[in-house]
């Protein structure tokens, strides 16, 4: 059989998601938990590759198994073997077809800044930090330039391993959440530090160092020359992928109790 | 001159706030990076110590001291030698007679459980975690009994150093923000684990297991023996203290930006 998985972490202590030979990775966690559980070998695939220090709140994995075993099974048998800082959230059987890369239709990202003039105690390593004020309307004015299918060059580092750089932005927008300025993000996928460079770019904007108007020029520049620094990981969450409806996968945002399974 | 400062703190890393010999304290942590602003050694005293791993997001203390920086300066300079838990959120020069703990008229807590199926990941030693489904309606119901002045030795743990049991409670309620269920309280004081205690029972009701109204019984009854369990600390916040208004200092729930003094 086939499985999905939703999986939240706290990108904090791990070298990213990806498998490496020495360092901490989220993936190797997982397969560990998995082995355990499943009896054998598991390899997982997952929707998006998170960086050092990325968070994810639901991130989706599938992978293959001939054990038997409940989603209530699967979720406490993993869980219990998981570090505290990962937390697999469902589990549901698939069909074959189903790939947690490859069938994504929309990836959903969030940036995090705390916008106050001291730094971050409580939530650091969990947002990023801007002391300055930031005019949330003029970022929101300066990221409308990014919805639809555009070149996205200007914002992708080097480094990126995808075949070219276009992608569709199906929501951008920043609003403010007491001390918090937020920016989500949702396209069909993203490239290499995309959001981050956007993120970088649009505090110049907000803090009134650029126009708004200068995100949508970069745009077209297509030079990542031109472009504000790569901001800090700890601001960034993978929300999510979006499935086509026929997986019946649980939709995020996230509920309290996810539905669609017994989890009692 | 004599300060007042509010310092905000992840109590993860340390063994509360009270300065020991060997263990990590946000007090050794603070009074050394002030000793290194004022040039000369720096005793503070706290409005409410926290026990280990216990957060405050407005701890407020005082120091004296002849050094003359501005607040700007205080604050630059004290944040630059913290480490990165650790925040002072606004420093503030007060009259000789102010005294962080004995002039504090009112102190608020704040207990956050993460209520879902699944442990906290992202959010993992910042909740407390319960994985069956509370019902706040029930908890409100219970923590009405806590209004007002009681003898709180059902809610007292061992050790406890306060010459009696007698509180005033001016606010206690519980509410549910998303997959979180907060329980906020203020009093004129608390007992030690006091607010851990009464969380322990708290959700012992949430969950169905006693009526709402037991808590009232319980307190009628001063025995510890028979109430809930202390709960864990990850979940309690310091959320700070209330002072008289002649001392015009910030009042807190937060403002992204402090008023009251030059910040800019």
């Amino acid at each position: 059989m086939r499985y999905a998985l939703g999986v939240e972490y706290d990108g904090g202590g791990f070298n990213g998601w990806q498998a490496q030979r020495d360092d901490p990775s989220v993936q190797v966690c997982l397969q560990d938990a998995l082995a355990n559980v499943a009896d054998h070998a598991v390899t997982v695939i997952c929707a998006g590759r998170t960086d050092t220090g990325v968070h994810a709140a639901c991130q989706v994995v599938h992978f293959d198994t001939q054990s038997r075993r409940t989603p209530r099974q699967w979720i406490l048998g993993i869980n219990r073997r998981l570090p505290a800082t990962v937390s697999v959230r469902w589990v549901q059987e698939v069909s074959e077809d189903f790939h947690a890369r490859f069938c994504a239709i929309e990836r959903q990202y969030r940036y995090t800044i705390l916008n106050r003039w001291v730094h971050p105690a409580i939530r650091a390593g969990k947002v990023s930090w801007c002391r300055y004020p930031l005019d949330v309307e003029k970022m929101n004015k300066a990221v409308a330039a990014l919805h639809g299918e555009h070149d996205f060059s200007a914002f992708r580092s080097a480094g990126c391993k995808a075949r070219h750089a276009v992608r569709e932005v199906t929501h951008a927008g920043v609003t403010r959440r007491d001390d918090e300025v937020i920016f989500d993000i949702s396209a069909n996928g993203f490239l290499y530090h995309m959001v981050r460079n956007i993120a970088g770019s649009l505090i110049e904007v907000g803090s009134g160092n650029r126009k708004p108007d200068w995100i949508g020029a970069l745009l077209k520049g297509r030079d990542r020359m031109l472009a504000g620094i790569t901001a800090t990981a700890a601001g960034l969450y993978f929300i999510g992928p979006r499935y086509p409806d026929k997986y019946a996968l649980p939709v995020y945002p996230f509920d309290p109790f996810p539905r669609g399974q017994d989890q009692s």
